[in-house]
């Protein structure tokens, strides 16, 4: 944890009714904040991801600019550096960790940036996956503050479908014999390889798969695909994955007092110009759902990434096409004025 | 098994090099056989049914006439009353169950036909799922005795997201700690669930859940839905249900002597009228791959079918307008003229 800050976010008292005592929220910045604090870009962070994962876009000729912006990664809780099932103590350990809502997460994040920094308006707030599900919060929980948002593979509110997906995930993940009174007591061999492969059909499309696009990552085989990238890549402690899940099954940026549930009017107070961008083929963070949200936002652009990458496209690290797209489609959206008043 | 036939095919050398001893087929028929036997339809099996779960779709009103035709429903190898897992006695128990590949399985159909019936001419053969991935089995070993060949949401050969997708299925079932040197020797209970949660994802579409289409169905909520429909429909024993999803991993109408791996070859060798219909929404034999194999067959139809339900759309059994689609669409089937010589 030696490259990122802690914010002391004290006790938190979560939707769920429970106090998270003495939360503290892992985040790094990169770049400078200016004079009149009006270069500040929130990059949340994405399911298992920690900053480190994903900071790889930030640079001067990607995707968000340090040498422009003010840029935070405020990391998710439950991904290991924030707080985690993994790093709380009694009497909330073990299968009693308190879960965030998306809501409680992106609350504490805001304060972060008031508290510490004294922002008072975000010039955009780019994600992918759960961070774009963290960036559709942000627009509605804070209307005012937030001036853009760019949520890339991800929506409002989790689907019905989605929901079912992670079932699976999670189904897998605690079949294995270590899952005993709700916790992880000793690492789940079995059951992450399983998670893993269950993910490995979500994560890419029919055709990244016909058309063998991992030759394209270096793999000698898809068995090799399926082991080195997907089994090895869940490296996060069991407990933490499952608890990242739960919150991505719950994300509704409705759901709060703000609006009651009513997702129409979650969408329709989000002030914030929108650059919506889901991958062509993503099977679980659809283009239709999110076409339906950006019918009800009332500034707010549809832009499908064409690609046969699935869920990927919207994390492009070794794929130049995607990257190229979400850079222009970011730097377009970053110039375009602010709605003021 | 009082209610189907057993062909005892004796001492069957499978594609494997291993012969399976004694090995019996279990199947039902429907209707008379005419005179010159040229009113035959043979309706293979899908994943984990056995013939009572899939002969609802014959009789008069329905899709298959028993009225007019002589059906035949060949009990997949695996299904549990046909040579499994579950009833292989030693030294091919346990995790020694010589695996059968649908060309041994479709091979051994046919012999039943040709030695218990004296048939040489197949009007039509039906699938769907597993089903149709045998359908085209058909076409393709045995093209001067398939006349017709409706394949419904099914595949020649099975792509490889397909393949990916069963490998999440095998590993959250394998992940249970029953599971132990390649074989259950108790029931999965937390396997078998985790791969019922993974298997609802895919087994209907993102539409599906988006439209709650689930309370067609009776359910009372998604929970519901799952618990029910799912979990409570892997109803197989767990080595029959692997040893089924072997076989489908394995499907290529184009693995044998015949073509040698050329798929191109085998597609291209189908002499049957194919009408083939898979389903708009399914998430695993997608219309895109469909298109593909139709576009090497020289008889061949593409007739997708209109509906969200995904991959049920070919087992409409609670789905009248699905239905309804495939009934019009075989009876047109059926009454085109065969071809001759």
């Amino acid at each position: 944890m030696s490259d990122c800050q802690i914010f002391e976010a004290g006790d938190v008292v979560l939707q769920s009714g429970l106090t998270y005592r003495k939360a503290q929220l892992a985040y790094k910045t990169y770049g400078t904040l200016n004079a009149d604090k009006s270069n500040v870009i929130v990059y949340p962070t994405s399911y298992g991801a920690q900053h480190g994962d994903t900071e790889w876009l930030i640079a001067p000729d990607r995707i968000l600019d340090p040498t422009k912006y003010f840029i935070i990664i405020p990391n998710q809780f439950g991904n290991g550096l924030s707080s985690s099932p993994s790093n709380t103590p009694p009497p909330y350990d073990r299968g009693r960790y308190p879960q965030f809502t998306m809501t409680d997460q992106v609350r504490i994040q805001q304060r972060l940036l008031r508290e510490i920094f004294g922002i008072a308006k975000v010039a955009l707030v780019y994600g992918f996956s759960m961070g774009a599900q963290q960036a559709y919060h942000w627009g509605a929980l804070f209307p005012d503050m937030v001036e853009r948002i760019a949520p890339v593979c991800g929506s409002a509110r989790t689907t019905p479908h989605n929901f079912v997906f992670l079932e699976g995930v999670k189904a897998a993940l605690t079949a294995d014999q270590a899952w005993q009174d709700g916790w992880f007591a000793t690492p789940p061999v079995r059951g992450k390889r399983a998670m893993a492969r269950v993910y490995a059909g979500w994560g890419l499309s029919q055709a990244f798969y016909r058309e063998e696009l991992w030759r394209k990552l270096g793999y000698s085989s898809l068995e090799d695909f399926l082991i080195v990238d997907w089994e090895g890549g869940f490296a996060r402690d069991a407990n933490d994955l499952l608890a990242m899940l739960w919150t991505w099954q719950q994300a509704d940026i409705s759901a709060n007092e703000l609006y009651g549930g009513n997702l129409k009017k979650a969408l329709g107070a989000i002030r914030a110009q929108a650059l919506v961008m889901p991958g062509e083929t993503d099977l679980y963070f659809t283009v239709e759902d999110n076409r339906r949200e950006v019918a009800q936002m009332p500034r707010a652009e549809l832009r499908p990434i064409p690609s046969i990458w699935g869920h990927r496209a919207g994390n492009p690290k070794t794929n130049p096409e995607d990257f190229a797209f979400l850079q222009k489609s970011v730097r377009e959206l970053l110039a375009q004025p602010a709605l003021r008043g």
